[in-house]
């Protein structure tokens, strides 16, 4: 793994500049020469799935309709016969490949979760019994390797009372990490009064809760229906970026001041947007009528954590290390839907303190999730 | 005007890192101490309009509907009675108070452009009318001041073949410097091949085309029904961008490869995906199906060109220097919703070599938009 397969990214006009800020990086910081596979490394957006649910999902692709997720999930749970079904296999393995993939990279610990869309596209009954196997499921996946793995709970907030039972269940029972939830459910959004019991029980809990991406909700899919756009290229950052500005703008946070929430995709572009969001929309600005408590960037400081999943890119690392803080930044691979060794290759040669490396490889995970208490 | 506004829109955490990266960039290129005032400035995002398409903005309020553009076009062109219209007296004046606000912050020349959503929620026939009247009006405009106007032309898309008409003479007859056009047109997009005669003569004029914001169209509009979340803050960001996402992965940029297209609002957050968006839908990625000659940041870099507009911050500003290049990037101030003041500050004092502040302050808007030859 070398220093050009983390740029391989980068258009050619900005590697100059990348290498010339990684001189510079080392340069004040004094520390260039770490053997590969020292750097501890916590991953932490990393996903599984268990035979029921991608059964359940297969249900869900055959019965179709126009929902925006169902042209990837029909790639993964209903390959056409005599086709290989893309990333099943991964998805449903936890003992083997995956643990061979981390030790041959140096990843000493996956944060797994339920894959998207979790459970949130099932009725409620369905999602509820799903979340409880697909946790237990978990729960004894960690049993099983204690020291390499951690646990984010799922749950169904098609019924927030019992999806708030689980929550309880899987953190003060099972001792997970954390939650992960999937952006949108039935094209509703977290901020709606219907799903204060689940921010409730994520802040009394004291454990975060991580939105991953899911395909633009239904009353938002049209122009994403063309070209592929519904999904990771550009779909999955709109949807859950407008997701976590909704929590942000409604004022929910007021109300939930010390809920954790966590984004994948470096934030889902919400850094680069900062400076915008607080001048359109803090308290008083000029739109008339915002009674929010905070600035955008002081909700996003005291509430969010950002992971980088999916975008292996020193400059845009750089940025956010300068924008938010090294604090409240977290390093991911996204297995089995990324390749282990370039996210690899990313943390160990993206120019940065090696401080402030050790804080995204593996410190702020262990801090945020509580992964060193456990393992 | 000192460095502290131009700094107001960042986190304390990260003033420390933008201050340190100045330092740096005034060591490395030796130029510090440019006298206020003595930077050329041409402000490419810059807004205005006429009296005829401010009345049948106020009619298209009147007649109501749910489309997203309304909430925000009734406070200028419809404010209750008795209270101030939002910006319509700055949006009229362009001899008095716009060319004193230019002279006291040094702005040598605004790039005017028939403010948002132009004509483009009018039926075919008034909106064809309406652009002629104000490319007319525009024309007399940048006659009376000719150092210090440039021009920007509206068009109808509802009708691409007199919309092609309008360009053409904009360009051979009027001297424009090149095209605006708001986002959607009823909810389409130009990749869609009822408007590719736009961009054919775009192409063919060799006249940029500014894709400007304006709320989401129909078909995504549900969940930016509330917080305001329609406007600057994000709906403005998600449209436009979606909007250049779809130009990219649509292929039709294969078709016109000479295209220029113009994004305000620091590249609306595409130079931040640029990673992503390039692993996910370069061509022959593993999203099957991938037809488009080149990678998104080769579109990119070879289609466009960005401005600053509404995005005053440092760190925003380097991170695009170093991801696509400081040719590619524009400043405008988005006069008059966004203040002056700040945005020159910003354009004077952001880290940068004083080659790049010159490129970005006024050279690549000359080459861009061909404005010495005619100043």
């Amino acid at each position: 793994m070398d220093r050009r397969t983390a740029l391989a990214g980068l258009s050619s006009l900005s590697i100059g500049a990348a290498l010339g800020s990684l001189g510079d990086a080392r340069a004040a910081h004094g520390s260039a020469d770490r053997t590969p596979g020292k750097l501890r490394k916590l991953a932490t957006e990393e996903a599984f799935t268990v035979p029921e649910v991608a059964e359940a999902l297969r249900r869900v692709v055959r019965a179709g309709g126009s929902n925006l997720d169902l042209p990837v999930l029909a790639t993964i749970y209903d390959a056409p016969a005599g086709t290989q079904p893309r990333f099943l296999s991964e998805l449903l393995d936890v003992d083997e490949r995956r643990i061979a993939d981390m030790d041959r990279h140096g990843v000493d610990v996956q944060v797994l979760s339920l894959t998207a869309p979790g459970v949130q596209m099932f009725d409620a009954d369905t999602a509820t019994s799903l979340a409880i196997v697909a946790n237990d499921r978990l729960a004894e996946i960690v049993r099983r390797h204690p020291a390499r793995y951690a646990a984010l709970a799922s749950f169904a907030p098609q019924d927030p009372a019992r999806a708030v039972k689980e929550m309880e269940r899987s953190i003060t029972h099972l001792k997970f990490n954390g939650f992960i939830v999937n952006s949108h459910t039935n094209s509703e959004y977290l901020d709606q009064p219907r799903y204060w019991p689940i921010l409730e029980a994520a802040e009394a809990l004291d454990a975060p809760l991580y939105i991953h991406p899911r395909a633009p909700s239904d009353g938002m899919a049209a122009p994403f229906r063309d070209y592929r756009l519904e999904g990771a290229a550009w779909g999955y950052g709109v949807e859950t970026g407008t997701h976590a500005v909704r929590l942000m703008l409604s004022g929910v946070l007021d109300r939930f001041p010390r809920l954790k929430i966590v984004l994948g995709h470096m934030g889902e572009a919400l850094p680069f947007w900062m400076w915008r969001l607080d001048f359109m929309a803090a308290p008083g600005a000029r739109a008339a009528g915002r009674t929010n408590q905070l600035k955008p960037s002081e909700y996003f400081q005291r509430n969010f954590t950002i992971t980088t999943s999916g975008v292996e890119d020193p400059l845009a690392l750089r940025y956010c290390i300068d924008k938010i803080g090294a604090d409240s930044i977290m390093w991911a691979i996204d297995y089995p839907y990324q390749p282990t060794a370039p996210a690899v290759s990313f943390i160990e040669s993206a120019p940065m303190s090696e401080a402030d490396r050790d804080r995204i490889a593996y410190k702020n995970a262990e801090r945020i999730f509580r992964v060193t208490a456990r393992a």
